[in-house]
């Protein structure tokens, strides 16, 4: 079981369309998936559920047991500011350490409306996961000027999905 | 005058601390400055005040005001997760694009209490912010171990003490 | 006098020709600046002018002291294998500390053939410039499939042009 | 059959001796390795081996061909300005492309004389072999003010040893 994580709260988030996309290339391939979305995060949660506040949210604590049960995660990454969003790493902040990520994998995508592709942010996260243990997939498509290419159903760019293959069937053997 | 950021929402964080200690360096070389402090945030910004609600909260609002009338910014940055904390970056999401740091300046200090003084948030927010237009003064102390070397008041650590005041020297004049 | 350095050895390579091409932005603007090419290091610096041969080699010793009598850089920087390419940080290696960088000013132009403009090579090297002391230009223009935009006299791309002009105008009085 | 790279070309570098000490670590848990050394290097290898000259020059061929045949990696990487030595990224940009890296796996180890570690030299090689297809092992250790922990021959202190203990010991399962 594989835990693809939609990495933003926003509505109607293009990255939650990219996270069935994604969970429908892994059903071809015979890996099942569950998502995770940012959205449904308890709104408070950053202020009632870390640092003198860890544990103590009941809400936020479904969403660590489904992290701490699982041991592979597909990240979906939009690019904002320069970066991935503030809410994907605030959630991190409230995840149990070290349990939720230490010898686990994960695989990332990044996704922007301009041409970097969330280059950086995927930088980034990869720092931060290592940093908690966790193998990082190699292969980490960069889809930018996704609204081009993604009609929220199917990817017509054919480079994007030989990439998205390619690291779906490397990942799960990963 | 310069804007210091407390760059978390932990209750009694250290952060803060370092934050009145480095105002009253400021204040030494004769520069005012102010605290924005993000545990005074709105408990559920990340939902109220980001994206579809953007510009919608009031309380926000006047964080946004109180960026967008600056020109000059010190971060004080601890180390989560090998990097700053998700709410730091949430806030960023938070504010007005393109004048809330563009062509604007900007020094960084990183803590931990463990021994990489957060260099690689530093990093992550250096990308960040040049992404944004915002330059970034070269100097950034690293205070690792900051509770080894700081009692709530006073830095005892001559190294970080000098690094601090080169800092704030030249910031001054960037 | 600004120093404009050609960040490769390679033979006919396109930063050469866009260096000559920001001579001239900078020009236009009232800036004198001279070129320095990776191409006319000693061949063997590597093992000649580093550590135990510091300072040994006369020719290398030529482009250390133009280092040094430079207060503000130009980097042409080329994407290569997913950064900048090797023998530009081992002629960062080769050069005198703190005197080359410390307290002085650059700014830096990403190149490449591929959709990334060199974005995480320029992050990389503004961690390097800002260990050494050096302030980063916030505005880095990422100039991506560069042969499509540039014939090794003029960029027909409008908005590369008019960031490298804003980048000039900005640097030549940061 | 792991092969372990000598990440620089310093002559007494205490890399090479931490990485015989690997070598040494590595065997005690069954796993056989060679060393490739940056500092046996053909001196102008930057100007010969490299663009319109890849693959011209036979001395370093040789490297080539020890890299192409091997599957895993350990590479040894002191901090030198605030990254890892140019050398290192001038010999990756010297190999082939894509046969090197693709697919393979690497684990890092940084050393510094100063407090960092390496940490940002190991952000920055992960970046570059993420790029070239290339899975790195989230646990780098990062070996600080190694001359004060390591004589040459053996590394007196517990952390260190734990952490190359754990990183050789999950490595040679990855």
């Amino acid at each position: 079981m594989i835990t693809i994580i939609i990495g933003t709260n926003r509505q109607d988030a293009v990255s939650k369309n990219i996270a069935h996309y994604y969970q429908g290339i892994l059903k071809k391939k015979g890996a099942d998936s569950q998502l995770l979305d940012l959205k449904e995060l308890p709104k408070d949660f950053a202020f009632s559920a870390l640092y003198e506040n860890s544990g103590k949210n009941q809400k936020f604590n479904d969403f660590r047991t489904k992290v701490e049960n699982s041991e592979k995660f597909v990240f979906i990454v939009p690019e904002y500011n320069g970066s991935f969003p503030g809410i994907l790493k605030t959630f991190i902040d409230g995840l149990k350490y070290p349990d939720s990520f230490s010898q686990k994998k994960c695989a990332l995508i990044g996704l922007s409306s301009g041409v970097q592709g969330a280059g950086l942010a995927l930088s980034h996260l990869t720092d931060i996961f290592n940093y908690l243990g966790m193998h990082v997939f190699a292969i980490k498509p960069k889809l930018s000027q996704i609204n081009d290419h993604f009609d929220g159903k199917e990817i017509s760019n054919n480079l994007y999905n030989e990439l998205l293959d390619q690291q779906a069937e490397g990942f799960i053997k990963f």
